[in-house]
């Protein structure tokens, strides 16, 4: 049994958060932070916890926080957790970051994609990128600055890593990109609200999202090469749920041998034992709402001989193995509990 | 450890019921009943269950599926089980009907309103109307034939019924109901497409839907008096919910004396150690998003002094309390599990 | 042809003021006002007018609007409109206010309910209740100062009137009103936002709507005797359209005579001749995709014999009869044109 | 004024040209088509054109409704029209198809996309391509058998043709197109019920959808060459609406010359007086809720110098510039009418 606090434990990743671990056998939740809402009842404020939790909000710092919690996750704009993180705190508690700020290992690359400075990079070296099925499970057990994927990230490595791994994608990799609107946060704004939202989809920062570097990093550090994507994400009206669909030209090399037996191959060689990650069969491209409320990847591809493309698609629920579900692997890893503690909630349909 | 079956497996109870028996800590669940699927992989057809299950779809009879499992669950359209459940499946296994067939007592009612011979009258005397909160436990642990109640009924009859218990409503009550478009099943047909029910709402079946006998049946039965309701459904453009909004007038004697409080008082004396029963405070109103995927009902009252009229608001997720995790909370306390078993979920949100 | 301006153009209501005005062939839009987007072209802002339109949001008082505009549109919270509106100003524009300021006659009532002190009580008297249907055009013709119903009200008063005006309800008349999302405005607000309103039905203000006091004033008035309403608003996860579902007691002294037939005589005789409303035919009630973006009330009505309730239902577009377009109706009566000019539009279906 | 009719006017396209065709001022529409509802008054069916038509659904063929009608539309499904069109028929009327079985020069490439024998492959030369952007006035204004064009067809080729044109793409064009679900038709059917569609997005017939030689056909006769596209579509829970977003390389011999800036002026160059095309500001992308109820096309575009990707993106009415109003705005320019008669209306935002 460990203790834990979630500092932002008001937006819709603390929210899950709560939820996930409120019910996980090895976990007591003991601070649920916000500023805004410092002393008032978490279930009076989140209704789906009424007479699950008597937590009070509280506001309180990192450091404080970890005082007495084993681990700490960081539900935070980017920006402050790199200004409160510190090795002292490091040395007593485990951070799990949700936020941006330790999962680019170049402090540059940081800074010019978030526009602010950094606050602690001599930090950036013992953070890990908490993508368990992507950079292995000891790293993640032996850190205690883990920082979390971004959603987009998840499915966009997840489901790309096989082919950069094997090298046999040119570049760029074009990544469209679809997502619920919980993705983008509970603060209020116009552009989310439903009157906006609702039966539209678009387009948004085209050529500028920053989930961009962080999936070029990974994918660079697979293939050993540099791996450039174009990544679109668009806003789809529905609460949860990201959808990826990937289209890559195999290299010259490859394009007159590949097949898709051989490229399923890639995908079962790396992903045959993950228990989180589930392959589809052929002809079976994923959907989100096989998802929903789970910590799946669902992953589904094809190459079509006509065009030369390879296409492969990846459903998550943003919430879950998209950002929650995965903080609470790597906190199983790093402690040492099983790794699906917590999170064997099959997906809820409709 | 039980074994358990379903009939009915493909629809969206059918669905929600093979969710919440395949983490069932007490329950083996074999057979997962369809005839239109019958062969193939549950999996296949209904994704979230991919690597969660081995089950294939199989066309069986309630008789032979009973021959081996201890409770099998009824998701079929009305007229069906009467026909084909009998004292001798009865006497081997338990059934749960989330079916209308064993719901009324009268048979005559049941005739009436639904338009068909009833196949079994002689059973109905032994059948339990499986709400725990208002039936009890005793009656439903002592019966092998469990009519689970409608989803409209369930939340309508919970939250009135202290006031029909106290005999302080004048009648009809009228409820103003709202529900999801899962409560009206997964078959095929026009007016439940995307295109029809997005972006409206309509009421239906006025003066005439069938869950209207069952509400005046139970509500009577506390009352010890006639009890008659004015329902009224309406079909909200999302998955899952029902919202009821009841609005009685007190009978004359009382009137003079009600307020807010007293009323509350009734249901904390009704509802006070219930778990599945969450009534909120003054000045707060039930929404579906906090029940969604849980076995909540919550509840929210109030009295106006102005008009002199009562409004009871109930929020249920209709595939849970409203059909399967309310068939599980009736297993449960029929074969002596704890009655929360399965059924800890907290809400998902959003 | 006449000018116009429209003071709030930026939101909901004004937006659909400009899309019915810009087409409206003997109107010329000259101000689309709105202070935090002065200086922005419209069509940058609201992508629906690109090309459509030259104007730019212009930051202007009412007064320096009504210089050069016949008729000023307002589309404003409540409480402004009563501090800045004018005899001078009614002198020479004629103003429309969608807001509260002028629709309730005791200054009172408005202040009570409002919670703000008026700002011109001494013009209550020349406003004139903005509801052709039921105040008559004439009334209207002759003002400078129409207050334009709420959306809610709209569909109630509408709804109800011949009952009303008949004397044969019991009350309170119990009205379950259900509104889309863009009745509540387009100011960025948490509750409003996509993730907390989709898959989500809930009742709010109860007992405590500001649209009360406005529905018991025009029903009072027509019934002649005092006329209350429990009336209680839900929030739908849709765009456009209200729902009202009205319940009402027979008096005593009609209770055994009515019929269904004779309660459908009195809304031919009230509404035989009226273009926006469509009595809908015996067993068919109102759906609001029937009505989006057109200026239609659909009516359905019927009585129980059973349980003595008449139940009539209402369908509006809240943007266009609930705001909008009854806000054109009323200018077209008042300067003479054709009532339906630029009213037009049939419902957009899906 | 001309007559009309409709053969297939109870799906969605046949409803939108209903809508469209009752307010059209050359136009009497004489004939709205259906077998299941022969015999219904059209407006009770649908309920959105009560007050506004007392026809009645008819079941009459294509040679019947011809006899009477200048015009006849058919919303069909495929391999129907091309058994039923005739030489006769187009003698006397003007055939406008919104099916498939005339858009396809190549009868072999029916035969081989659609599985279905071409039933009238002698009419196949006298049809022409009804985008009259792209093929020009002229041609459309002198054939009596138009093949209205595909929904996601309109957008992919209206949104790519410069590009084509000038000949700087690489093929393949990858196309990721994203759908309302109105697209998919009334029928009824279970993968597109509101519980199946609403909270989720998928892709669906990856390499194999029946648009795709459709859009190649067009672009390679713009280009000179052959254009292939990889071309997904995907299905998105609202109601109408397509959102294309194509990814394009430059070919080498432009790569390195290439601006946004360049590229823009292709497309001002071939859209310039184009009244039904909008082609959006640097920085601004097309979304679905801006085009909603109209015949627009929102384009966008920028060139990502940092990847080498041209990304184009185009928003349309899938049911207006996707089907009925193009059809609409076919009729137009074949009759003399002016092209945008019957179809000014602003898009209904929200």
């Amino acid at each position: 049994m460990i203790t834990a606090g979630i500092i932002g434990a008001n937006g819709y990743t603390g929210i899950e958060l709560v939820r996930l671990l409120q019910r996980h056998p090895q976990v007591k939740l003991l601070h649920a932070g916000s500023r805004s809402l410092a002393g008032s009842p978490y279930a009076q404020e989140i209704g789906s916890l009424r007479s699950r939790t008597e937590l009070d909000f509280r506001d309180a710092s990192i450091e404080e926080t970890a005082a007495d919690c084993d681990v700490v996750f960081l539900a935070l704009p980017h920006g402050i957790a790199s200004t409160q993180v510190s090795s002292t705190i490091l040395e007593r508690s485990c951070i799990i970051d949700l936020g941006a700020d330790y999962r680019l290992k170049s402090r540059e690359l940081y800074e010019q994609w978030y526009g602010v400075e950094h606050g602690s990079p001599q930090l950036l070296e013992q953070a890990v990128y908490g993508l368990p099925e992507i950079v292995g499970r000891k790293a993640i057990s032996e850190r205690n600055l883990i920082a979390n994927p971004g959603c987009y990230t998840t499915a966009s490595i997840v489901s790309t890593a096989p082919i950069a791994r094997a090298g046999i994608g040119s570049i760029p990799y074009i990544i469209d990109a679809k997502s619920g609107v919980s993705g983008a946060g509970r603060q209020a704004s116009q552009g989310l609200m439903f009157g906006e939202v609702n039966e539209s989809i678009k387009a948004y920062k085209l050529k500028a999202h920053r989930h961009t570097p962080e999936i070029e990093q990974m994918l660079g550090q697979l293939s050993g090469n540099e791996v450039s994507v174009q990544f679109t994400p668009h806003l789809v009206p529905m609460n949860r749920g990201i959808l990826t669909t990937t289209y890559i030209r195999p290299t010259e090399e490859i394009a007159g041998q590949l097949t898709e037996e051989k490229l399923r191959g890639l995908y079962e060689d790396m992903y045959g034992g993950e228990t989180f990650i589930r392959l589809l069969p052929e002809g079976v491209f994923p959907e989100t709402r096989w998802v929903r409320g789970s910590n799946y990847v669902d992953i589904g591809l094809t190459y079509d001989q006509r065009t030369g493309i390879i296409i492969v698609g990846a459903a998550i629920d943003n919430l879950v193995k998209g950002a929650a579900g995965q903080a609470v692997q790597n906190m199983n890893i790093r402690f040492g509990f099983e790794e699906v503690e917590g999170l064997g909630d099959i997906p809820l349909f409709p």
